[in-house]
């Protein structure tokens, strides 16, 4: 087993509810259709993807979290295209993936994520048992 | 043992690290102000104060995160004020704490939650089991 197998899972998880403003209230969100397109292209070994309703990123979205384990921080991304952002997430989250802690160095991060990082929250595990 | 002490402990994370726009950079970050008027106050019994580094809402800061255990929502609330944040968050981590999955009523959270609420992610149990 390499190094990165013996980490634990990570999720990805994608806001299904929010609304761009003025689409057709019945059209299908536009987190539907990022979810979608991420569920039909390859994700890497140890990626749970799953859609969830509201993030409480309403004005920001598309939104995603990444997390994964009691020792990674976990990030909010938001203002995802749905069109574009597939390939974003998933070269994100593949970095991510690779991390122990979560923390991919920030040159090596998408854009696209350095622009649109709407929070992040510490491990759950002590910041220091985390380095 | 009543219901509330038989559920997790809370966590209220504060963000030490951000700066309002044009404040003198050697001067007490506004989180710190905030932490600082936090652990001279009382909190209910079971919610843990601590503060961190960076929860990457820094155009929104001051920011806190409450989570606690396995079964709850975890929220991200910015724009306090070091000033008047602290009787605001006290409040709102109260009666977080008394739910089993971080579910205040809307009509229930404090003014500046309902406004200012940064993002939230979902319990790590499966959202059925949250019920």
């Amino acid at each position: 087993m390499d190094h990165v197998s013996a980490l634990p899972p990570v999720e990805l998880l994608v806001c299904t509810t929010c609304k761009r403003e003025g689409m057709d209230p019945e059209a299908t969100r536009p987190g539907s259709v990022l979810l979608d397109r991420l569920s039909k292209g390859s994700l890497p070994e140890g990626v749970l993807l799953r859609g969830v309703e509201c993030l409480s990123n309403c004005d920001q979205g598309c939104s995603v979290v990444l997390r994964g384990g009691e020792r990674r921080w976990t990030y909010v991304y938001g203002n995802l295209d749905p069109d574009t952002g597939a390939d974003i997430v998933r070269d994100g989250v593949a970095r991510y993936r690779n991390t122990p802690d979560g923390l991919v160095p920030w040159r090596e991060r998408p854009e696209h994520f350095r622009k649109n990082c709407i929070a992040r929250i510490p491990p759950l595990e002590p910041l220091e048992a985390a380095e």
